[in-house]
């Protein structure tokens, strides 16, 4: 399908796009983004089913019964290529207008799959944007630079764990904070599952985490980052951001699906001083191929560094589809920041070589769960980790 | 497993959750919920598959090395029941404590399904929730009784239409909202692709939508509701939610997986004047059944109405999928409103009929495309619709 395909009638309405965010946009690769859909569809069927889709994202209606020269020449979806991915699968390139998007994180989701999602034989697997967009969502603040300086680790990898189980109160999460900061570790973030419960109130924790490090820090000269979890709708997260500030915290993690990415992206614009991780709890529950979605997107939106569930460990993934996660959150992408990619789940300090020979230096090795097995010796085991890591390979 | 694998050491920290928002909770059954979950697993594993998850949902770590008896008894995830559901398919009911959700929506969803989302041969089947819960997030503000009252509908099916294409400036999308409202639809909602672009920013679009609805009933009579779509980050939900009472408007959509579940349920509780109608976008994406995310979860965080796609149209929901999905809507449930089910996506006026027979007259029938094709005659075709659906089966 060309895009001649749509150019009937009067051209009209090239002022409607006058006003927006995208005004000063001349260059035309910069007015539409491509969204890549893998298909399960038969050879003979995709083309049109292509243009379905091409439909369904944009305009939602049949373009029979459209008559407005731009609507139909500037937004409805143009499918820009078709290519064998297998039996009966397709990938679909489909070019949709930046207009669209209004420059708004939640919109911008909807327009790469909003009703597409529904389809359980489609999957959105890559994204491309032009510069317009990366400029809007402005990416990590800090990103891998950032995070080194932050830790001191020059070139090195750097490390970090998870204080567990929620439950305990704020005292003795803090403990299990120090213990790690002892060990040397460059990052202690909240599990994931520390939020604002009763029985260890944000305010509690972040103040008895971060003093606990602090002070740990003061003892063995070290700088371990306390990194605690916000959590909540746009006025919590910001509470709880300034408090992070006025704690002396500098770097944050958030849960961008829980959130909703419309507040993540938000959070990151507002706090400029702020680096985040970011976690992928519900995000695998989206058929987005991970690296889109937690290499990509996350880092379009401002995550600093981003976890994943690495291979061989409690969950799926393949070493192909973390290697992409990786490469796509750490290459060259319209001069954004590069996110560092945080490999976890389920992983021990026996696999630090291996994991050290596939990331390379420029990644964050997270041990959670093995580490605190190592009940009273959480320090001696913390420094082993850390030893390992900063030993190299 | 029973509960008593997890009763050891002495019992201590039955404080923590005295503080908390659950704390007139006195009846045991209030302080957990359950998330049930369909696991494809062999039947000689299903047993330790089911703890893992239990212990992946709550503590993410080995209940092993947890030392504490108040997060071993009342915080790692129990399993209540394992139900052969087919071959290798098991359905396996996880109690969570209501203490770890914080009251937060955002949390809650994290409880019900985050790291175990990201497990392939998982998915959410079921949610079920003790009166706190219920209450704590409060549900539908109007629900079916509101829906009626606001379309003068006393016993009837209740009718809607979508208002499209984006990329149409806001003078013509007014316009096609007039002859929706001339044909005595009773809501005229915009297209969920429609949100604040530059072609159509959303203060002129609810102006001249509003405006133009409004003329229509004053020369019909009629009591057409005008629908726009509310999006964007909370800031800009509540920026539009004043924009719309101001414009007399009563009734908005959103999308509660494009804004984020935080962000819907925090405008819901804040505008108790309006109606939510919840769009399905994005969340077809999710391993969560629909009945349980589009018709329960929906409902409790506040969905007065919840389009959804109907069998036999554009998505290939099943007859079975639709009518559970209906029933979860609307059945009695802790004392929340009903809310309305709108099967959408591909309805044509032909299958009115049958539609009325499936669901009963407590429904919103959503037609948009079928009626826009219609042109010129759209007020005819609309009118033709309402008439059809006024006339019951």
């Amino acid at each position: 399908m060309s895009k001649d395909a749509y150019a009937q009638g009067p051209r009209q309405g090239s002022d409607r796009i006058a006003q927006d965010g995208f005004s000063t946009v001349t260059d035309p690769a910069d007015q539409t983004f491509t969204a890549v859909y893998r298909v399960r569809e038969r050879a003979d069927a995709i083309a049109a089913r292509a243009k379905t889709i091409a439909l369904e994202q944009s305009i939602e209606m049949s373009d029979e019964f459209v008559a407005d020269a731009f609507v139909r020449e500037q937004i409805v979806g143009r499918v820009e290529a078709i290519e064998t991915a297998g039996p009966e699968a397709f990938d679909v390139r489909i070019a949709l207008a930046v207009a669209t998007t209004g420059a708004e994180p939640g919109q911008f989701m909807n327009m790469l799959f909003g009703n597409t999602s529904i389809h359980e034989d489609v999957r959105l697997i890559d994204v491309e944007i032009p510069p317009a967009l990366a400029k809007a969502f402005g990416g990590p603040n800090f990103g891998l630079a950032g995070l080194r300086a932050r830790s001191g680790a020059t070139a090195r990898a750097m490390t970090c764990s998870a204080i567990k189980p929620q439950g305990l109160p704020a005292p003795e999460l803090a403990r299990i904070a120090a213990r790690f900061a002892a060990g040397g570790i460059d990052f202690v973030k909240d599990d994931h599952g520390l939020a604002d419960q009763s029985y260890s109130p944000f305010a509690d924790r972040l103040r008895a985490c971060a003093d606990a490090v602090a002070e740990a820090n003061a003892s063995t000269g070290g700088n371990t980052r306390y990194v605690p979890s916000l959590s909540g709708n746009l006025d919590r997260l910001r509470a709880q951001a300034e408090a992070a500030l006025a704690a002396g915290v500098d770097t944050v993690l958030t849960v961008p699906m829980v959130i909703g990415l419309p507040a993540f992206n938000a959070l990151a614009r507002e706090y400029r001083g702020l680096a985040f991780m970011t976690h992928p709890a519900l995000a695998g529950a989206l058929r987005f191929a991970p690296p889109a979605l937690l290499g990509k997107l996350f880092r379009l939106f401002g995550a600093d560094a981003t976890i994943f569930p690495n291979h061989g460990g409690r969950f799926g993934y393949t070493p192909e589809t973390c290697r992409a996660l990786a490469d796509a959150a750490r290459a060259p992408w319209h001069g954004l920041r590069a996110c560092v990619p945080v490999p976890a789940g389920g992983m021990t300090t026996e696999r630090v070589p291996e994991m050290l020979d596939f990331y390379g230096p420029d990644t964050i090795l997270l041990i959670g769960g093995n580490l605190l097995a190592a009940g009273e010796r959480l320090t001696e085991k913390t420094a082993e980790f850390v030893s390992l890591v900063k030993g190299g390979r």
